[in-house]
Order: C-alpha cells, then sequence, then structure tokens
C-alpha cells in the first residue's frame, strides 16, 4: 500500500485499507495497475446495491450487506465463465452508517476471499443513504454470453432455486426467517469455479440467476435469438420453496447455461457438491421462453410484448 | 448491442444506449469483454459524483454533470498516463430527476468523446439522490505512479490554477460565475494526451490535481518518501485568482508531474496548446511540501501531522 499522505478524508480509507490487510493491493495511487494475463480478454462489470432500493437495514448485518453486495457484483464474472483479477468498491456512507463501515468492510473482505480475488481500488463519499458500488474485473480465454445459445442445445441450472424470492417475500411481509431461510439469503456464492469448469465443459451460453430463472432465461433467448423451452417439473426446487416460486425467484446467483451436448451433471456434483439439473433445451422460433407443465400446459410465455407467469 | 430482452427495468437502460449509439459498446451481457494490448498493463480507477456533496443541482445543467462526474474520472487514467480502453456508469437516479436523465446521458457521452473512448457498461437504480460512479479502464506499458519522485526531480504543472476554487467559493456565497469561470468550472479536461507526452519525455512521477495542488503535491511526496519544495510565484495562476488561491484549488484536473530532466514545455505548449510550468523541485528530507513565496518565507508546510496554508 502506498502511503496515503496527511489529512482527515484519508482517516476512514486507511482504516478500511488496514482492516482489509493483504486483502487489500496497490491502493493509494490514482488507479490500480493490474495484469491480464497473455492470451486472455479483460471481462469487467459494475453493480450497485442502494438502500432501501436493494436492501433493508433492518434485514441484514452491515457484514452481510457487504458481503452480498460483491458478491453480486462477482457473480456476473460467473456469468462469463471469467475469473476475477480484483474488484473496486464505491461506498457512499451516510453518517448513520459510519459505525458499521468496519461491518460492511468485513463483509466486503469475505466476498473477495470466497472468490480468490483481492480489492484493488475505491471510493468513499458522504451520501444521504447507503450505497455500495462494485466494479469487478476478471479475465477469460474466451468468456461466456448471452448469445452463444442454439438450437438443439441443453439448458442446465446449478443449485436449487427459490429459497432467496421466499426469504425476500418473509421478510418484506415483516415475518423473521428460519436459520436456513436466513442462511441462503445472506449467503450467496458467485459460482465463478463452477462457471469456468462448465466453460471447459463444453457450455455455449450462460446467464446468472439475478432476476430470476424465468427472466434471466428470457435475456438468453433473446441475445441468442432462440426460443428456451423448459419442463417446470424438472425445476430443482429449494427446500419450502415450488417451482413456480424457483422460476421466479431472483438473487439466486445459481448459473444457467446452455449447451450442445450433454454435461457430466455427476462429475460436477463430485466437484463442487452441487447438482447440475437439466431442465430444457434450445429451439428454433420466435425467442423468447417456454414453460410447460407435466401436463404440457404453458406456464410462462415471453415474448416482445408480454410477460407474464 | 445485445438485445437486453423484455421487461420494464430494461427501457430506461435501452433509451441511454440508445442515445450513445455508437459510443457505447457490448452492454447488454452481464459484462463487458475488452481487449488490453499486449505488453501492456491495465489501469483500473472508480469515482463518484454525489448530489449535495460533490455538486449541487442548482449550479449545474444535467448535461454538465454527467460530463463532469465521468471527466473527473477519466483525469485518474490522465495522472497514471493510461490511454483509456473505456468506462462503466453506475447511475443511481431518483424520480425527481428521471426527466433529466437524457441530459446527464448526453454529458457523459461529450466526456467519453473528449477522451476517444466508449462506454462499456453501466447499472440505473432508484436512489434518493442522484449519484454517478464511473469506473475508468485503461492501459499502459509504464504507468505513472506518485511514488516515483526522486531527490533532484523538476515539478512542474500544466495549465493555470485558481478558476475551480474561486468559481466554487462564487457558488457557495450564491453569486452567480461570469461566463469564463463557468467555463472552466463546468468543462474540465481530462489531460490524457497530456499525460502521455510527458511520460515519454521522462516524467518520473504524476498526479491529477483534484484535492488541490497543495494537498496533491503532498500525496507525492508522501508516496515517493521525498520533500517537494515550491516556489509560489512560479505557480501558474488563472486570471482573477492568485497564487494561494491557486495552491487550494481542487477540481482542476490539471497534471502535477516531477522529472529528473527539464522537460521542453515549447514543444508542449506547441503540441497542446497549453503551459507547461516549472514550479519547484524535489530534495531529500522528511515527506511533506514546502511553498515559498520570493521573500523566501514558508507559506505552506505540511507533513504528518500537520496541514496549513
Amino acid at each position: 500500500m502506498t502511503d496515503l499522505g496527511p489529512g482527515a478524508e484519508f482517516d476512514a480509507i486507511r482504516e478500511l485499507v488496514a482492516r482489509w490487510g493483504p486483502q487489500a493491493r496497490g491502493i493509494g495511487d490514482d488507479a490500480a495497475v493490474l495484469d491480464v494475463p497473455r492470451g486472455d480478454q479483460l471481462v469487467a462489470s459494475t453493480d450497485s446495491a442502494v438502500e432501501g432500493r436493494h436492501f433493508r437495514r433492518a434485514w441484514l448485518t452491515p457484514r452481510e450487506i457487504g458481503y452480498r453486495a460483491v458478491t453480486a457484483a462477482l457473480s456476473d464474472l460467473a456469468a462469463m465463465a471469467a475469473a476475477p483479477i480484483g474488484v473496486l468498491v464505491a461506498l457512499a456512507v451516510p453518517s448513520s452508517w459510519r459505525t458499521d463501515l468496519s461491518g460492511i468492510a468485513d463483509g466486503i473482505g469475505d466476498a473477495v476471499a470466497a472468490a480468490d480475488t483481492v480489492i484493488v481500488g475505491g471510493n468513499l463519499s458522504d451520501a444521504s443513504e447507503l450505497s455500495i458500488t462494485t466494479t469487478v474485473l476478471g479475465h477469460a480465454r474466451a468468456p461466456l454470453t448471452r448469445s452463444g445459445a442454439r438450437a438443439g442445445d441443453l439448458v442446465y441450472v446449478t443449485g436449487a432455486l427459490g429459497a432467496v424470492g421466499g426469504a425476500l417475500a418473509a421478510l418484506q411481509g415483516g415475518a423473521t426467517l428460519s436459520e436456513s431461510q436466513r442462511g441462503r439469503f445472506v449467503r450467496p456464492q458467485a459460482r465463478i469455479r463452477e462457471a469456468r469448469w462448465l466453460a471447459n465443459a463444453g457450455a455455449s451460453a450462460a446467464i446468472d440467476i439475478s432476476d430470476g430463472l424465468a427472466a434471466d432465461l428470457t435475456h438468453v433467448a433473446f441475445a441468442s435469438g432462440v426460443a428456451i423451452e423448459v419442463d417446470l417439473t424438472a425445476i430443482p426446487v429449494s427446500p419450502g420453496a415450488d417451482a413456480r416460486a424457483a422460476l421466479s425467484s431472483g438473487e439466486e446467483y445459481e448459473l444457467a447455461i446452455t449447451a450442445p451436448r450433454a454435461i457430466d451433471a455427476a462429475a460436477f456434483v463430485a466437484r463442487f457438491g452441487l447438482p447440475l439439473t437439466l431442465i430444457g433445451r434450445v429451439a428454433d422460433g420466435e425467442p423468447g421462453l417456454t414453460v410447460r407443465d407435466q401436463a404440457s400446459r404453458v406456464t410462462v410465455r415471453s415474448g416482445h410484448d408480454h410477460f407474464s407467469a
């Protein structure tokens, strides 16, 4: 770390950097200097978590807020099957949150540790509401995108879905979460290693489930110009949730991928202790998503002008 | 641009991307995919402009707010003598600002055009106050830092200083700005080409003047572990300002650099139409800044425990 020089404005930054220790690198210059492995491309994304919009103070500890904000951003690297280079964190912190800053910093540290990466830059501002804007930098030889799905591809999803939507609905209704509900809500994982494994196994397109499986597969369908068909009964569902909840549950940060050939789900489970489930296929046709139940009735149909569940 | 798919949440992003046209590239995937020239390093920085903290709504048009926010971030690439690869812009926009979003977008477009770069990603959130967090990505073979100054180096500054501080003081006092005051305040330039020229000419350290010449040279002194001595009367002063104002005026986005040999200021002026002025030198000694007037009295002395002007 470069010496930041005198001045009260740097005291808070110094405190953060000291708290992060070796998790923060090269802070103190006007910009971070980083290496992208030769032959790889740079992958970059930015994501904001704003108090009252993306979370409520009563729902989460400061550490959980920091962790979730940075994990959500890192999940975009997973969606591209990129390995992280580092993150930059812009914190806008009201005075009422100032004493919680070290907790937020610890959560940020937890998230970068979970992704085997470091904090390479940031910004600290005063504000009237807490917001955390995280920019993630990564690298990949052949990044996955939303636009690589082709007719005939299979559609897979990692993990099980629905718990986060259930937890959010409970919180919004004023309920208290069970331990297991709470764990899944406050400790999502960015599936970075899983995504790189899936890319190596032949995945053609990927997205992380942030808006909900149905919405995110619709993004893939439009970006790739294909029709995606999903079997409602095949969707892996979290304990206590149902398939319809699993379709709409956002902020899951699991991965949905397409692949031209079957992927060895048993090898994936053995490697990551996480299910990989075949849930549908890609077809020619008007871009959009169709979800069918066992009676082959259409449950969700999304297209250009309509989106209904 | 990849199709973003259906959903009301994307309408505003679509509008922005349509407004930017070819200035926005690759928006729509989970992350941008970019190339760093072989042999160069990646240079990255993030910077926030928050309403009520960094600007007031009454002072600036939406277009000027967008321009200044992104230019301030790009100036950090200049400080490193890096060439831009692209910017990511996270906008937090209250409903009261929604109709001004196209103006803000135009200002962002102006700033990236001035730096010959593009918008490669972003984020749009609701919020209770406007904030613009810009992440700049650049590349450089040999980035300049704050820590390269050595005893015996000369200290230079680009442009003339003091006008921005004067404009800010006038605005805070409720005054209306003259046309020339206003121009300098609302249209700062990120000195990217100038910085790369100076790096090629042998500069050893650089910083952009965001906190004020005295504060920023103190940062260089601490980062480099050197004493910096500046001649007050040598500082280039904006029309209507004085040398003391020039010392403290922030958000100028001019460059202060050090160099082991004299730099051809005439060639710099001929190339950029901008003065390059020798204002001091680097010496051994306790890290800090000393500014002397003609009578050799100390005007500013900054060290570890004190900072006074």
